[in-house]
């Protein structure tokens, strides 16, 4: 018997979804998913006036109810500190928190312009200037962490971090961002965890009425 | 002699300057101000490209760099516990990280409408229709934290909740929004802070010529 339900919304489209499932998979919480409907017109109109947070994702366990993607992570780690979501020595957790915070509060160009959508693939497609420096932004951030930690994940042992960045790594293959080998090999990482062949997978078998319901922001 | 130096822009324009700041007073962590130069053309393009939480605010203290403001009040919370940044109850510690996760993320209608500005005073404002579905939005979070906790912060005692929330405070004043009695207290509660009091009278003094370096997102 489950204990903890996860509630998101498309696997195809939601990007906050996706964090919020790596996050409890990561930490090795067994939950149910519970998928919103898209026909409920008070979750439409939720998500298309653009506060998703509130509703997706969301974890309840144990009479607990947590929503938006960074406190579901916080909650997840001090339930399950031996997943190690966090790091343990305090100035990467720091950094780990820092480069979270910033996926988290930002970006907003890129999650804009090249929207999650993991059926898609457009190997043309035109990056916005905007969009573009809030890509080398995210270059350095990993860089930075992958030379500094050694790899394969950016804070060397899979974190919070992982599960943060790993919808831009989607859009990377999605849109196909030109990016250094070193973030290059990243993105492969990510796409090879067994979590994420699960999740595209169930993405790919989404129906397409859902659609609508794609609004990160 | 501080070991702590906090890096912030505009006291008037800047939410994520007061948010940082807030924060580190409420720790009682002694920092010096770094007040980043409106002159800086690396700073101001950063700015304007809509990725400031790299830059502010930005917390170094004891060889370790912060930023992003919710990885400043986790940091905060660890080396200042006794400040309880965040409640020592787990299922009300989860509540705080989640709407001050709401609050980081999203209400984007909010602040692009009503950007925070405490020199101003505008009472006819036309608040827009999906910022006044981020306002409600607000007040729900507010009067269900008030009601359940009892006040006269969000969290009963001050919180990280109260640093969060204290821009949206200084708008809801600026542009003169309706509020309900529950939500005009806190209010009041939010500017009658000494805090609050002091970084106020110094935006009230900033010279002008920084307005450009306003760019929340």
């Amino acid at each position: 018997m489950n204990s903890a339900t996860l509630t998101i919304s498309s696997k195809n489209y939601s990007s906050w979804s996706l964090r919020g499932w790596l996050l409890t998979k990561f930490a090795g919480l067994p939950f149910a998913e519970k998928i919103i409907s898209p026909d409920d017109p008070a979750m439409r109109a939720e998500l298309l006036l653009l506060s998703p947070s509130f509703l997706v994702p969301c974890l309840t366990h144990e009479g607990i109810k947590v929503w938006d993607t960074l406190a579901i992570g916080e909650y997840l780690n001090e339930i399950k500190p031996e997943a190690h979501l966090l790091p343990e020595d305090r100035m990467k957790r720091t950094h780990c928190r820092s480069i979270c915070g910033e996926m988290h509060s930002g970006f907003f160009a890129l999650r804009s312009a090249l929207p999650v959508n993991l059926k898609g693939d457009f190997p043309n497609f035109k990056v916005w200037e905007r969009a573009q420096a809030d890509i080398d932004r995210i270059a350095v951030i990993w860089r930075n962490c992958l030379t500094s930690y050694g790899g394969p994940f950016l804070m060397g042992e899979r974190s919070m971090a992982d599960a943060m960045y790993a919808p831009v790594v989607t859009r990377f293959l999605t849109y196909h961002v030109t990016l250094d080998s070193v973030c290059s090999a990243y993105c492969q990482q990510i796409i090879a965890m067994p979590e994420m062949i699960e999740w595209t997978e169930a993405a790919r078998l989404e129906p397409e009425e859902i659609v609508e319901l794609d609004a990160e922001f």
